[in-house]
C-alpha cells in the first residue's frame, strides 16, 4: 500500500512534537513537508522547532516553510508559552538547526504539492488555519485537487479551551477557519470533543521514557513542563493528546464517530472562536449555516485506543 | 408550612399552561400574580391567554400584569405560533376571559410584591426576561429583596433549540438576560441542559387525559398540537417539560445538579442568545466575565422523577 502523503501545518509546541514523530513513525503516512504557523509560539519559533525536531528525528531532508507570522483579520501578540514554554519546548532550550527553512512561503509550497500530485495529498493543521485560508485565497483549485484535509481545531459540543467558547487554534483566527470550513473540500474536524477525550495517563507516559529513541528522549524531557500545566489547569496527572490525536485519525478512522454537518465559525463578541454545528430544527431563525458544505466533525472516540496506538508509535 | 410566594412571568404557550396549572396544584407554592411577556405570542395575546388559564382552573382572583411587548434592545416581530398555536394555545380558540389585568405594568407589579414582602417572593420567569430587567432597571432595591428567581432559560453545555447557539426565551432578549445573569442576586438557571432530560412520555400524556379536572381536560386539548410539533422536529412522541421543570424545581430542589458559575449572554454575531458559563482555566484570554456573581445553573436531572411529579400534579 502506497503511504498517504500529508503536509503538517504546524506551530511546535510540545504536543505537535509528538505528532510530527507519530506521522515519522507511521508506515501508512508519507510526511512531504512541514508548514510553520503562529500559536504556540510566534513562527520564526515554530519554524526553528520544526527544523530542530526534524533533525531529532534525522530527517533533515524533509522541507520546512515558512508560515505567516499574523492572522488574516486580527493580532496575534501571545504565544502559549504558559502552555509549552518559552521556546515552545518545555524550555529545554536546543541548539540551533543546522538546516535551513525551503525558498517558498508556506501557502505557496502547500499550492505546489497539492497541485502537482492531484487527489494525493492530505493537509493536516495543527495549529490556526492561516496559512490554509491563505492558500485558498491564492489557488482555490486546491479544494478539489487535495485528498483530505484533518484539522485539530474547534468545539463542537464541549467548551473551549483558552476562552468558555473558543478553542485555541481557531481561536487564534476564526475568519481563517471561518473560510476553510465554508469550502467545499472533505475536511474533518478533530476538535476538544475527541482530543479531550484521548489521554495519556502519567503511567503509559513513564513507558515512553523507557524508549532510548531520540524521538522519544526528546519527548520525555518536554512534556513534564506540558504536564505541569494540565495538573495546574485541568487538575489531573496525564496530558490530552490533541495534536497526535489528529494524526492518529488518518490511521484509525474506525476508531472515531462523526457527524456530517455545516460549521461556522463566531468571529463577533465574547464568542469568538466558537465553532458551531449546524442543527436541522434551528435554521429558521438563523441563515448563517445556509449553502455551507458538511464538514465531517469528530464527536465521540475509543480514546484508550487511540492513546495506545500513539504510545505504541512514539516508542 | 407557609407556602413559598411566587410570581410567574410567563407568555402562554402550551407548557407554560401546564406551568401554571402545575404551581396552583402545589400545595408547597402560593401564586400571587402572573405577569405577561411575548414570546410564543405578542403580549396582548399571551394576556388573554393568563386570564383565560385563570378562568379555567377557577382561580380568576389572581392578578394579571401586563408586560413588555418589545425587547429592551431589539425588535420581536415572530411569535412561536408554530409551537403553541395562532392562539398560543393548540388552536383551541378558547373564548374571551372576563377578567381584566390589573391597572399595573408587569415591572411596577413585580416591584411592589416584591418591595412589600422582603425575602418572601420568588420570580419565574419562563419567557424573555424582559419584564424582569426592567424591574431591575427602575429598582435595583428588589435584587436584596427577592427570596429567589428561577428562570426557564438558557443552554450551558448543550446546543440550543431556535439556533445552533440559542435557547429560545434567551434568544428573544437577550440584553435583558444579561442584565439579569449579571445582577448579584440568588439566580438559578433551569436550561435546555435538562428541561430537554424531562420529558412527558406519549403514555403519560394518555393518563393525564384520563383525568376530569377542568385543567386536565384544557391541557390534553392543547397538548396534541405541541406534540406533533416535536415530532416533526425532535423525532419522538412525547413532549419536553421545559415550563413545568422550572416550577417543580422549588419543589423538588434535590433532583437536580447544579454548577455554581458566571453566566454571560452573547448579543453578537450568530452566536446571539447563547448563555456561556465561566471557566476558571481559560479567564486570562476573555475578561467577559470578570465580576460577574455566581449564577446557579442546572446541568443535571433526574427526569423520570421530574415526570412523574408534573403529571401527578396536573391530574
Amino acid at each position: 500500500m502506497t503511504p498517504q502523503k500529508i503536509i503538517i501545518d504546524t506551530d511546535p509546541g510540545i504536543d505537535d512534537a509528538m505528532a510530527i514523530f507519530f506521522a515519522l513513525n507511521s508506515p501508512e503516512l508519507e510526511l512531504i513537508g512541514l508548514t510553520t504557523i503562529f500559536g504556540n509560539g510566534f513562527t520564526d519559533l515554530t519554524t526553528t522547532n520544526a527544523l530542530r525536531l526534524l533533525e531529532i528525528a534525522e530527517r533533515p531532508d524533509i522541507p520546512v516553510a515558512v508560515g505567516a507570522a499574523q492572522p488574516v483579520a486580527d493580532r496575534f501578540d501571545e504565544p502559549g508559552s504558559v502552555v509549552h514554554g518559552d521556546d515552545g519546548q518545555g524550555n529545554v532550550h536546543l541548539p540551533p538547526p543546522t538546516a535551513k527553512p525551503v525558498d517558498q512561503n508556506a501557502a505557496a509550497f502547500i499550492i505546489e504539492q497539492v497541485m502537482r500530485a492531484p487527489r494525493e495529498v492530505t493537509l493536516v493543521p495543527i495549529g490556526p488555519l492561516t496559512n490554509i485560508a491563505l492558500a485558498l485565497h491564492l489557488e482555490p483549485r486546491i479544494a478539489t485537487a487535495v485528498r483530505e484535509v484533518v484539522i485539530m481545531g474547534g468545539n463542537a459540543l464541549v467548551p473551549g479551551n483558552i476562552t468558555p467558547a473558543a478553542e485555541a487554534n481557531i481561536f487564534h483566527d476564526p475568519e481563517a477557519a471561518d473560510t476553510v470550513f465554508g469550502t467545499s473540500w472533505p475536511v474533518t474536524m478533530v476538535g476538544l470533543d475527541v482530543t479531550q477525550k484521548t489521554v495519556m495517563s502519567s503511567e503509559q507516559l513513564g513507558k515512553l521514557a523507557q524508549s532510548t529513541t531520540a524521538t522519544a528522549q526528546h519527548l520525555s524531557a518536554i512534556i513534564p513542563f506540558y504536564q505541569d500545566f494540565t495538573l495546574k489547569a485541568n487538575k489531573f496527572h496525564g496530558i490530552y493528546l490533541h495534536d497526535p490525536t489528529t494524526l492518529a485519525y488518518l490511521v484509525a478512522k474506525d476508531a472515531f464517530q462523526t457527524l456530517q454537518r455545516p460549521v461556522r465559525v463566531e468571529t463577533q463578541g465574547f464568542s469568538r472562536g466558537k465553532t458551531w454545528i449546524a442543527n436541522d430544527q434551528t435554521n429558521k431563525w438563523s441563515t448563517a449555516w445556509q449553502n455551507r458544505p458538511p464538514v465531517n466533525v469528530c464527536i465521540g472516540v475509543n480514546g484508550p485506543q487511540i492513546s495506545d496506538l500513539i504510545l505504541e508509535r512514539l516508542m
